[in-house]
């Protein structure tokens, strides 16, 4: 959209290269004029339309996709005491409609609760309406005051995922916060991004749930990023907005919820993660364009040349494969550097000696290249594109391993975070030994009960005051 | 999700019939509790995601969907006279961000012209840019003070497409009016749903258009529904936002503009003109379910029927059908009550007596019962499902046919109105003329160069001082 001028900063650069980025890629415009509001281009909304669509068929195997309004009265939203808490400084209200001050406040949601919750108990009567697995995808707010960042921190979250499950039983919810964490896996497993699942200390759970477990993703500079949680909810909702069903006795009873979200931020560490010093690299499930086919031509092959590109792309599109022919009257070299800049995982070359050759030269944006059979196309491009899948895991895996560091004591655990990483450590679950690592090292306990494949260690001495404790994630966190 | 009890009303009595359809068909839940504002039901939700998900496809040929922020600063919303005069009495604003009073009041989009056009003063450079063609759908915002409808009238438009072209000249914005026009008859046309086109009198115009082309459904009652709009701009907000571009010259040109709207109005016509006293009736291409099973299981051909069942499901499924087995643990009868209540165009039955036939009885929401082979159901469902869209069709032509009146008198024209239908007169255009109509009949005059294949009247003496007119359509408009 605008003119390419200067380059793209260097990876090791982060928050430069990212901010760069997404300009440059066309991903979101920073310059609409309200602070930490952002403006979604074409090409960055196709590959949110790819991110959210894997999220919605995921999440349509049992729940179903609903939709509630932005505006709550202000005495639904004061309703639940922690709730208040957690959420009254950053709440935008609407005071006026035209000159006209409202009767009734009414707050933009900044998570939806306070909205849903008061339908639910008209809609939850008996045991048989339960369990009920609802989801909507709705843009909310936050008056934040730190500094925004777009898609990371946001005054308006377009594209917040949001679940509301509820269940008879304490024990229902549990297993529901598991469900909903294997299928959080599986998203973020078909865009090669790592997880590490923790449970958040409860200072920092949601604000009315039992607990919170929290997916962090390490981004390339060391810092987390918080990309999704699920809440046991217990009954801290359903008391305070009767939420009640009647069980097979006939008696009432309170029932259990959770709550769950994912917001844009996956697109965030998707970004963040595979991208390089040339720009995006998108994983195939979230490419808008999978391959782009660039005809060399020379004098007067030129027809032969660009009736086999248009022949491939009438093959791969008919194969299922989202392909792009690029006609533009360029320098081949100047379209390698636009579809690298844009993530494109495969670029197909065809010349007039590929031509003769009954080939394509096929150029992954991970670097790789290598001939396939013209005839055979949609095969040969399903396999490069299951290669360059693998490829970017096993790069991602690779960042997220490597950022993981066991320390034993608390001078070396601010060495390893001064160098980027986030640590493994033991902790006791005290809060006071908590406030002294937090405070000793400008950083957060991000969880303890740590799921992942990196992290095998559970039990040791805690790094504070040298009692039994549990291995625990410590790190700087966006 | 709630009781089903007491029955519908008739549609005859239109409104009582719309606001109870909504709930008991699990479309939309209105006691949210603010005025103005509704829930979508996940049934509801899925009949919105087929609608939505057409008109994306039709405008995927040649726009591109982006997203921008939903807040407008102060500032920028007040730039366009005409416009703030269009809005300004139906704005919200937001004025906190928790108890901190925000510097600058941010208005919710009523509409996004002062959202998007900022940044289309950035994007648009150069002719090689234009023409631009960008849409999204998002929520929007009127403080409606009418009395407000679930669907109809709304404070929180949850689905509000909008269309934001750039073109070069004045001409090739025109061909883009035409072009999208042409787009929304397609739409509509896959719902069944016949449109009137006509073109807004110029002081029902868009505020800042040049003209305004209107989209009219003829309700139930004789009413009519706006379920469309494409304005042509000109360069009345090219000029107040700076949007220009540098033509082959080198010259700095106005650009010139359309916007072009439809809402989940074209649900409330879907709902309204297909619908009959026993529910909802869905032309297939908008049905989550297509067809529904109804196992007639009795003794011991139980399990016989039901796996011929299961097997009919999984076949219709593979073929591409949105097909539902009903094994829940009620009488047949009430499962058909259930279903036609919610407008599925087709329910299968089979009972042990069909097995043995080797049929499925099938029959349509409208009314048509006929059986057809089981070996071959997929080649049998998909000719039932075009007949009964057929039928569909012909049933809403015949409602909107039935539904206009010529008129040549002012006296005619009262008779006309209070029968429910929408009158076609002819008009000078003179505005003291049409005062004189509006007022006389309490009804709006709705357009000229009306578009319909069931007007073909073109000119004749204007209804109120015998001067040439123009046909034109007068009706009393939701």
């Amino acid at each position: 959209m605008d003119d390419d001028t200067g380059a793209l900063p260097a990876k090791s650069d982060f928050s430069a290269w990212f901010n760069d980025l997404l300009w440059r890629a066309e991903i979101m415009d920073v310059r609409y004029p309200v602070k930490g509001l952002y403006v979604w281009y074409p090409y960055g909304f196709a590959i949110r339309k790819f991110v959210y669509q894997r999220l919605r068929d995921l999440l349509d195997r049992d729940h179903q996709e609903t939709l509630f309004p932005l505006l709550i009265p202000e005495q639904e939203f004061m309703k639940e005491a922690e709730h208040i808490k957690g959420f009254e400084d950053e709440v935008y209200w609407v005071t006026h409609g035209g000159t006209t001050p409202l009767d009734v406040k009414l707050a933009l949601r900044p998570t939806s609760e306070t909205a849903i919750y008061p339908m639910y108990a008209l809609w939850v009567r008996s045991h048989a309406d339960l369990p009920m697995k609802y989801y909507q995808i709705v843009n909310t707010f936050r008056y934040e005051t730190k500094q925004t960042r777009p898609l990371i921190r946001l005054r308006e979250i377009t594209s917040f995922m949001e679940s509301h499950t509820v269940h008879a039983t304490w024990d229902e919810a549990e297993a529901q916060v598991e469900y909903e964490l294997a299928l959080t896996r599986e998203f973020y497993d078909g865009f090669c991004i790592p997880i590490i699942i923790s449970k958040r200390p409860d200072w920092d759970k949601f604000p009315g749930a039992d607990y919170t477990i929290a997916v962090d993703a390490i981004m390339p500079n060391g810092k987390t990023l918080q990309i999704g949680t699920v809440h046991h909810l217990g009954t801290h909702f359903s008391k305070t907005f009767s939420i009640t069903y009647e069980d097979k006795n006939g008696e009432q009873q309170l029932a259990n919820q959770t709550c769950y979200g994912i917001s844009e931020r996956s697109i965030a560490a998707l970004i963040s993660l595979h991208g390089d010093d040339k720009g995006l690299i998108l994983p195939p499930a979230a490419a808008p364009i999978q391959a782009v086919i660039i005809p060399i031509t020379i004098g007067k092959r030129h027809e032969d040349v660009m009736a086999a590109a248009q022949k491939l792309e009438k093959d791969l599109t008919a194969a299922g494969f989202r392909v792009k022919l690029d006609t533009r009257e360029m320098r081949p070299g100047a379209k390698y550097y636009w579809w690298e800049l844009r993530g494109v995982p495969l670029r197909l070359e065809l010349g007039p000696r590929d031509l003769d050759a009954g080939q394509i030269m096929v150029v992954t944006r991970t670097g790789e290249k290598s001939p396939i059979e013209l005839a055979t196309a949609p095969d040969g491009v399903k396999t490069v594109l299951g290669d360059i899948t693998e490829a970017i895991r096993t790069r991602a895996e690779d960042h997220t391993r490597s950022h993981l560091s066991y320390v034993a004591t608390m001078d070396g655990l601010n060495a390893a975070l001064d160098a980027g990483k986030v640590a493994v450590v033991h902790w006791c679950q005290d809060r006071g030994c908590g406030d002294a690592i937090e405070e000793k090292t400008n950083a957060s306990i991000l969880g303890t009960d740590v799921r992942s494949e990196y992290i095998t260690d559970t039990e040791g001495t805690c790094i504070a005051c040298g009692k039994r404790g549990k291995a625990t994630l410590v790190g700087r966190a966006y």
